[in-house]
């Protein structure tokens, strides 16, 4: 490590409970996956004794993080995002040393995560979470006398969150379900991805170091790294856990949720888990401009290896010359395109597995497949079929995690249409449009609004901004839940609940909800906003 | 019927699949709970070809329903609560006579039915609920542009709702359920209770006047009655339903959800279950008035022979001679108390059951025990315990469905707390206190708030008010999403997801995002809320 490193930037191999390590015997390694190595040092497997003591610090955790203020639990917030940037190039290095993504990838996805951390330190600041509500008494009504109402939304309870692998630092130990399980007051568990125990490690020593300069209980954050869908299990069986967060595969979130729903009590889960992010090329886009989208779609399809959630793994467009240009563009540069090391061996395996159960289906056909390099380098691949296939065969809107894609011929705009309209939910889904398009897409954009949680026009859907109006969500099996989004600050409300108060005394009321206002927070009163003085 | 019923107000015993009546051969009917006479007409039992049609229907209808302006959507509502209220008396006296539950009760309900149907059009209109959220393109930022992003929140799609014995109005056909999923453009099939099937088929002729009247596709409500437990798992199982609301039993809920849950696409449930709505009588408050808290405990309890969500059910204080004597004025009050019927046969059973068996468990006295009278009068009854039985046992927290309660003996302000701690979620909790309990309440209320939807200072959990900071709602097993309400505002945002438009084209931005703001909303634009003008 270089001399950069600060004290909580190190890497032990530890399991991290509050502000205590722990070093177990059973242990795993990382993998550099371009090279096949294993790294130094050995990690500690956390086990069902640390998810016991990590559950147990986190609820004690709960009562006083879940009531602090505004303005402290920015500053615990924005000491997260100094934390983390803090830990300098090290952070980057064993990143690229363990995922196998570039710098320049990783330095981008690090500012993303810093400023998505900022970004809820701000939405906190507001108070407009806490959507505090009065209804004042009114004791003279008839027939009967109305109450005095106050509705607050309050922090669910302790949160277990599951780094994802595709993104070390944004979907990670503090990526965007940790930071907005943090900004609701929920106190967080991690449960570290084994792809990059290093990164998470250094991630969670920052995490750490800032609940310990905020004087914050050490229970609101802990770090539980290892291999095993066991240590995942016992963490969202644990009955002080009251909500889950997971960004992975469709098994995975599926194996969630049922544990979730199989506890004592059932506890939501939030499981982005698979899309294949449909691309509908319409008629006169592919005519004015077919090169430049076969060009534009290659580049989205081999970023960062096709492992994003929102990679486009379904074309679909009219049958025809304009089709098939685009197709032989497409293929082209795939058959250039450098493969980049996957993040996994593991990962590698099940991409190759699918893709080729996929192009060993009846009625399709492989138009291009990259070349495979090293031993984690993955060839970009384009498969092709007609829509009455595609219609016929419902495992053809599988996902191949990986750069890979499917491009439906449709017959006609009347097939588009009911191709479309037997869509599985996805994250996104994509229209390639001009002008002359718009009639045949004011027929679609409705039925891909019930499909997908965000619709683009002339874009890519890789690359999601952190932002009020973004929708990173959409409907099962993209998510587990489709009324939510794991990136926005509209995330915040996944980790919520709200809580009336009748009748109760001034000294009993929690802070947002008295009279005086002590959070200075813009309160609903009578129906009406009415913001606080001096703001 | 009396002269007043009009065309819509006629009780056929019929099925209504949108605009058309549908009869069948098998029937059921309905029974007066006071006499156990079975009343005319027969009535049609909806079976699955009922709920694939009427299903169909709905889905038909969301393209259109679910893009209403606010306007029209809120004349609908208003046409909805103006039809019921022209039902007039024969709605009343039809009540009377399947529930058992006196005239007074009926007409205030029928008020409030109305008033939360009113309440929704206004909120309809206010807009508020489309959250509209719009991040304009920085084309120039760097590293790289932002897209224009444009967010709003959506109809689930269609929507089932269970029908509630115990509120024939507020909580059944057009009950808060329908008319905050309407509110939300969702598309309602109901599944009438077959309690008061002629009571259900009334109002619900009323909606689909409505309908009609407004014009809108016949498809957005349908009404199926049937007493069988396959009717409301075929509901709930058909794909295109989207979200359940429910109001009744845990076991009926649990059913619900675990069908959910085994789509293929598992859906929300809001099923509002079961609670037993804890009262704590702190020592300062039972000092100075335990006769009278004895006389409000009796009345909240008895009142609509206790079939209340809200009911008291449990009552906690620390063992003395206050808590003895406020047991002896509460066990006066309950033998003199008369007898109401319960709302069927069925549920009297039930009540009696659960009654005796709370009884005999270990170490569970009976304080008092009213008398019972006619086929369907079921006895008010204290059961007492003390605090280190209730500890030990948690079936104690089991709800008994009807007027009983039992007192808790807690041996000092310790094992208070610690049952406090213990009780499972709660759709309110309630506080009986003086000035000098304030302390003690203060370490209680945070607990409280992680347990109930709504927390009572000195008053009673029966009688919910409908306004905006109203929770009816509350942790598992309350109901099965802690995270949301069934009456207020705030119902209607479980009908709801969020859907970004990205670099949409004007023409094809829906009305509610669109640069010149047809609907005149409030829309929150770059993180500030903005009023339309006009407004």
């Amino acid at each position: 490590m270089s001399k950069q490193t600060n004290a909580y930037g190190e890497v032990r191999g530890a399991v991290l409970i509050g502000a205590g390590d722990a070093m177990t015997a059973e242990t795993f390694r990382a993998v550099d996956p371009a090279s096949g190595a294993a790294l130094e040092p050995v990690f500690s497997s956390a086990g069902s004794d640390h998810v016991e003591a990590a559950c147990a610090l986190a609820e004690a955790a709960f009562p006083s993080f879940s009531e602090t203020n505004p303005e402290a639990r920015a500053r615990f917030l924005d000491s997260v995002a100094e934390a983390v940037a803090e830990l300098g190039a090290p952070l980057i290095e064993r990143a690229m040393a363990e995922t196998g993504l570039p710098r320049a990838r990783l330095e981008g996805e690090r500012a993303r995560t810093i400023g998505q951390i900022r970004l809820f330190a701000a939405l906190v600041r507001t108070g407009d979470w806490v959507q505090a509500t009065i209804d004042p008494a009114q004791p003279k009504r008839v027939p009967l006398p109305r109450s005095d109402l106050r509705r607050r939304h309050v922090a669910l309870g302790p949160v277990a969150v599951f780094g994802a692998s595709n993104f070390p630092l944004a979907f990670s130990v503090a990526g965007g379900d940790t930071a907005s399980a943090l900004a609701a007051g929920c106190p967080v568990v991690v449960k570290g991805h084994p792809a990059h125990p290093g990164t998470g490690e250094m991630v969670a020593r920052a995490v750490r170091a800032a609940v310990a300069a905020c004087d914050l209980h050490a229970g609101v954050f802990s770090y539980l790294p290892g291999p095993s869908n066991a240590l995942g299990t016992a963490l969202v069986a644990d009955p002080r856990i009251k909500a889950v967060g997971f960004t992975g595969s469709r098994g995975g979130g599926l194996a969630l949720m049922r544990v979730a729903a199989g506890r004592a009590e059932p506890i939501p889960v939030y499981a982005e888990m698979s899309a294949v992010n449909p691309v509908l090329l319409l008629p006169g886009a592919l005519r004015t401009r077919g090169t430049a989208l076969a060009a534009g779609f290659v580049r989205s399809l081999t970023l960062g290896a096709g492992q994003f959630c929102t990679n486009p793994g379904l074309l679909i467009g009219i049958a025809g010359p304009e089709l098939d240009a685009f197709a032989e563009t497409a293929a082209a540069a795939i058959r250039e395109s450098a493969p980049h090391a996957m993040l996994t061996a593991d990962i590698r395996v099940r991409f190759e597995r699918s893709v080729a159960e996929m192009a060993a289906r009846p009625g399709v056909v492989t138009v291009a497949h990259g070349e495979a390099t090293g031993p984690g380098g993955a060839p970009a691949i384009l498969l092709r079929t007609a829509g009455a296939r595609f219609l016929a065969d419902p495992a053809l809107t599988d996902e191949m995690f990986g750069p890979a894609a499917i491009l439906v011929a449709a017959a006609d705009a009347a097939e588009v249409a009911r191709i479309v309209a037997a869509l599985p939910g996805q994250l996104t889904a994509t229209l390639h449009l001009d002008r002359a398009d718009e009639r045949l897409a004011a027929g679609l954009v409705p039925v891909l609004a019930r499909k997908a949680g965000r619709i683009l026009a002339n874009g890519w859907p890789t690359g999601v901004e952190v932002a009020p109006a973004m929708v990173h969500g959409g409907p099962f099996p993209a998510t587990s839940d489709g009324r939510t989004t794991s990136v926005g600050t509209l995330a915040i409300e996944r980790f919520l609940r709200p809580v009336c108060y009748q009748d109760l005394p001034d000294a009993l009321l929690p802070q947002p909800l008295r009279p005086d206002n002590p959070w200075h927070l813009t309160r609903r009163i009578d129906g009406t906003l009415s913001p606080a003085f001096g703001r």
